[in-house]
């Protein structure tokens, strides 16, 4: 039961696009990722995505409604099947709760796939 | 689908210990609350919490070991089952991660137990 504190771990990831697992809880799990530019655009089917902007400033990209764009300490939840493109502008440091096993690339084939989150040093 | 601004949020909430769903998330919530001084010793049987500072300073104590004591952007996931309590020095803003029908008060009485979060204004 040890305390996370947020600056220290997005310091050490070095990464873009690469969620790192900090905290689980309930079955679900605490992400922070280090993001840069465009992500390829996605959808989760069997899971919500909630996005709290840590530092910089994120658009989240929606097929048939408006942008919205998180500034830091702002937060979304994109619900389970809403396909949506992240797009960093230029960078943001981000946390992610979602389930633990959610592929970051969710149903698309990119290169940036990641099966499992990394875990933090 | 609405961004949420976490200081928007907080500021329109008067009582303290008095946790505001802010969002859900497969099943379980994101609360928010304003803290002062000690709350009760409880615990929660069947949920994990997860404590995010926000603003302020929390210090978690426990029965069995060392206390946690949170600045602003530090996490601390207490897992269910275990006896705690939060002490705001003197005040903190804090987000929560758990069940929504999670009570704030868990297994014990106290006056300022809430049986169903508040919604945000």
């Amino acid at each position: 039961m040890d305390k996370l504190s947020l600056d220290a771990a997005f310091d050490s990831i070095e990464e873009y696009w690469t969620p790192h697992l900090a905290s689980e809880v309930n079955g679900q799990a605490v992400k922070l990722a280090k993001t840069e530019g465009a992500f390829v655009w996605h959808s989760h089917d069997g899971a919500d995505e909630l996005f709290l902007v840590h530092s910089g400033t994120l658009r989240i990209e929606f097929r048939e409604r408006d942008d919205v764009t998180l500034q830091e300490g702002e937060s979304l939840v994109v619900p389970r099947g809403t396909e949506h493109r992240p797009v960093a502008e230029p960078e943001a440091e981000i946390l992610l709760f979602e389930p633990a096993a959610t592929v970051n690339t969710g149903d698309a084939d990119d290169d940036r796939q990641q099966a499992e989150p990394k875990r933090l040093d």
